[in-house]
Parts: structure tokens; sequence; C-alpha cells
């Protein structure tokens, strides 16, 4: 079975090879894809499909995925469009965005959309999510907000997604429980 | 000359259509388009080009409009993205996005587009702002972030865009300073 994971990032590629079945023949794909305004289920959909249009071979499926950071006081957003505000107002601005609250609660979120177009006619949406606060940056500045990330889930001395060792993240992260729904999606559909 | 303006909204459509010359046959279409993300532009360009792919008589002129508010102290963000702000934390939420910061100045961005499919390859951009500050809502709730912009022109004592009358808003505003242009192009291009 053919599967295209539609990323510019070596990491991402890495780290969801490892992640599905070894029968799934993996291929990885660089697309420049628009990414839309609107919930995170629209945004994953609408880059899966535009990603489709460009694949002719039907019998290739493909995986696009998408990262969402959800600020509890500010209602879930930056959200989709944190990728923006980090590029922008970089860590420490992210931390002033909640100066006026007492709650820095955050979710992060990786949003899998999964289209295997012989099977259904619209993406498979899967959602992994881990909750955490937004703290000043620590760790490496290596990848996106890990460093100001602090899932509940860490050990104490609590660390940042920066912190933590790549098995330490992905025993938590949102990105591996998102890909662990597909996988599991792959499992039982070659039971059928 | 047939022209379309892409609205669902009354306000701007009774505004749009005083501002632009007579000779200009204006109509009102309410197309659902898809919002991107990216540059003020980038957005326009792709909002217009989308509304001429569902009207299929070419010599018919599209304008679609797109409205931004960006925060100096947040680097010209939330931007694009203010309508999914102002759903979500409302003028006060607004307001407490700068609490970490001196300067609340913030900038009101219209950004129209036009294209003449028999004239230019692509739409046209014409942009019109506004320089302000963000401050504690006052005047009516009747038109988005009205209540907390208060225009640096505004007379003493100072105005939010809320407590002005149409006509003062009209002077100063964004909005109107985008299709004042528009206006000029088609007044020079009727010349031609």
């Amino acid at each position: 079975m053919k599967v295209v994971f539609v990323t510019g990032n070596e990491k991402k590629w890495a780290e969801v090879k490892a992640l599905l079945p070894e029968w799934i023949e993996l291929q990885r794909m660089n697309l420049d894809l628009m990414e839309i305004q609107g919930s995170r289920s629209e945004i994953a959909t609408f880059k899966c499909k535009q990603a489709a249009s460009m694949i002719d071979d039907r019998n290739v499926a493909i995986i696009t995925e998408d990262t969402s950071l959800g600020f509890t006081a500010l209602r879930n957003l930056p959200g989709p469009y944190i990728k923006h505000f980090l590029d922008a107002i970089k860590h420490e601005g992210l931390n002033n965005l909640l100066v006026a609250y007492e709650d820095k609660s955050a979710t992060a979120y990786c949003t899998v959309a999964y289209w295997n177009r012989m099977e259904t006619d619209e993406p498979l949406v899967f959602e992994g999510s881990t909750a955490g606060s937004i703290v000043p940056a620590r760790g490496p500045a290596l990848f996106g907000w890990d460093p100001i990330f602090e899932p509940v889930e860490s050990s104490v001395p609590k660390k940042t997604f920066a912190e933590m060792t790549m098995s330490e993240k992905n025993a938590i992260s949102h990105r591996h429980r998102a890909f662990a729904q597909l996988a599991t999606h792959f499992e039982n559909s070659l039971k059928q």
C-alpha cells in the first residue's frame, strides 16, 4: 500500500516513519500547500484535498499534518495561527500575550488528515492533544514553540518539550497521539 | 461596465456604492468565500480569484474586500486573523493582548482586490490604512472592533470609530481610503 506523507520537515518525517506499520510503503513529498483560515479540522481537510489534487495516481493515499497551540485564556487562539505568531513575536511575545491572565494553560494539537481516495469520499481526520502551560523559554530552541510549552504530564522537575529527550517527548506528544490513531486505523483495515 | 462587489454586509455595500462613480453598474453578490492564511495582499488576491471562478461571465469585473487590524507591539498581528480574535476574546480580550506593552498603537487596513479579466491577468490590489491605538471599548458596539480603535486623526476629545458619525469615520477610514483609490482607477481608465 502506497502512502505519501506531505512534509518539508526532516524531523517530522523521521518521527512519522518510525510510528507507522512497516508494511506501509511510506514516501515523503514536499508540496507547497496553502493553509486556509478556519477550524483545525477544516484546515487539515482542505490541505489534504489540495495535496490529492496534485497527485494523480488515486492508488496513492495521502497524509498531511497540522499543528495548533491554543491558549485557554484566549479561547484556544492563536491556535492554527500559532506559526505566524511565533515567527513575528517569538517565545517572549507569546508569553506576553498571557500577562493579563493568571491562567497560563494551553493545549497542543496535532491534526492528521488521511485520504485513501479508493476507500472514502472525504479525508479521515485524527487528532492528538497534549495539555500543558506556557512558560518562559527553557531548553534548546531547535523546534518551534517547544521551549515555552511545559506539558502537564512531564515528570518532576517539570520539563518543557525542548528539555525532554526524544523518547520522553514522544511518550506524551500531540503528534505521536495523532499518528498512533492513524496506525491503529491501518492495523484495523488490514484485519478486515 | 458591470462590476460585482462581493459582500454579505449591508453597511459595506451602502458605503461602497456611495463611493464609486455612478457610471459603474455595481451589483452586490453574497458568495461563500474561503479565506487563506498569508499576507494581506495574498489573502485579497486569492479571495478575488475564487469569486471570479464562480462568475462565468468574463465581462463582469469583481471587487472583494478584506480588513486587517495590526497591533504594532505584536508586529502587525492579529492582522488578517483579527476576526477570529474578536469573535473569541471580544473587545476586552483584544485590549488584554497588549497589557505587557506600553505601545498600544495599531493600524487598520482595508485591502481591496479588483479584477477585470478582460484587462489584467491578475487582480489589482488597492490598500487604505488608518493609524490609531487600541483602547478600552467606547461607543455603540455595532460594528466589529470599531469601539476599541481610536484613530490618531480623530479630533479632540479623541473618539473611537464607534463614537464617530458616519461622515467623521468616512473622512479618515481605511475602507474609504482603499475604495477612493479604486474610484481613481475607474476615472483614469475612463479617460484613456
